[in-house]
C-alpha cells in the first residue's frame, strides 16, 4: 500500500464508557459493494482477515442469515481457533455475528459491522463488539487485537486495489 | 400445575446495574437432561415457549452449534416474528444464541442459558440476555416480557411432568 492511503484511512478503535463495547471505524477507497463482497465471499475474506504473521485457515464460512463460520490462525508455536454464527447478513448494509476464541470458550462477543457509502467510490465500515463485562472487554483490547485489526485492514486495502 | 410447585419454583428476573443485561433464574422439578431436551427438541420446545394466549409457530429450529431458528406468535390482532442463530449448544450445559424481534430489526440480544443439576431430580436454568444499551434493555423489560417468561415456564413445568 502507498503512504497516502495509509495516512488517509486510519483505523479508529474506541472503548465505550457506558457499556462493555469496542467500536472500530475504518474508511476504504472502494465502493461499499466491493467492501461488502470482501467481508462475505470466503475466497476474498480469507485473503485479508487477521494479522500478517500468521497462517489463516477457513474451515467454515456460510455467510448468510443463520449461517456459521469457523477459522484458525497459526504461527510456528501456536494454533488459535475461533468460531461463531451469522445472526443476520443484509447485503451492502450490515453483518451481525457472534465470536468466540476457543482459548476462552465461555466468552462470546456480539459483533455488528455496518457498511456506509461515503460517495466518490469510498466507504466506511463501523464494527462494534459487545461482551458481558468491562473486564472482559478491556482484556480483549489489551490482548493485541489492535495489531490484527490494523494489519487486516491494510491487507484489505491491498485486496480492494487489485479488485477495483 | 399444583400450588406447591408454583410456590417453590418462582421465576426471578433481575436487571444488572453495571451492564445492559437481564438475568432470569428458574428451578424445575425435573432432571437437567430432561429440561435440556425441552429446550433443544423442536417438538418439545414448541409446546412451552412463550405466553399462553398466543398461537406459536416454529418455522425453523436447528438447535445445534451454528444452527438457526425462526418463530412467530399470533393472536387475533397481531403476528410477532422472531429469529436468531445458535452460537453454541453444549449438551446438558449451555445454549448461546442471538435473538431479534422483527418489530425492532436492528436490535439484537445475545442470550445464554446455563443448565445446572441441583440433585434430587431437580435443576436450575439461568438465562442472561445482553443488549447494547440500558435504554434498550429497560424497554425490553417494560414490554411485558415477564408474562411470556413466567407463563412459558409454567407450561414447561406441565410438559416436564408429562415427560417424567
Amino acid at each position: 500500500m502507498n503512504a497516502a492511503t495509509e495516512a488517509r484511512n486510519e483505523t479508529s478503535i474506541e472503548v465505550d464508557s457506558k457499556v462493555p463495547m469496542v467500536t472500530i471505524t475504518r474508511d476504504f477507497d472502494a465502493p461499499v459493494g466491493l467492501v461488502f463482497r470482501a467481508y462475505t465471499e470466503p475466497d476474498l475474506f480469507r485473503q485479508w482477515i487477521g494479522p500478517r504473521n500468521r497462517t489463516f485457515e477457513l474451515q467454515e464460512f456460510d455467510c448468510r442469515t443463520g449461517g456459521a463460520w469457523r477459522y484458525s490462525t497459526t504461527d510456528d508455536d501456536f494454533e488459535a481457533r475461533f468460531f461463531g454464527a451469522f445472526h443476520e447478513v443484509r447485503t451492502d448494509e450490515r453483518i451481525v455475528q457472534t465470536f468466540t476464541y476457543e482459548g476462552f470458550p465461555d466468552s462470546v462477543a456480539l459483533e455488528t459491522a455496518t457498511f456506509e457509502d461515503l460517495g466518490g467510490g469510498r466507504s466506511r465500515v463501523t464494527s462494534t463488539s459487545l461482551v458481558d463485562s468491562f473486564e472482559g472487554r478491556d482484556a480483549f483490547v489489551a490482548s493485541g487485537m489492535e495489531t490484527g485489526v490494523v494489519e487486516g485492514y491494510e491487507k484489505l486495502d491491498e485486496l480492494l486495489e487489485t479488485l477495483a
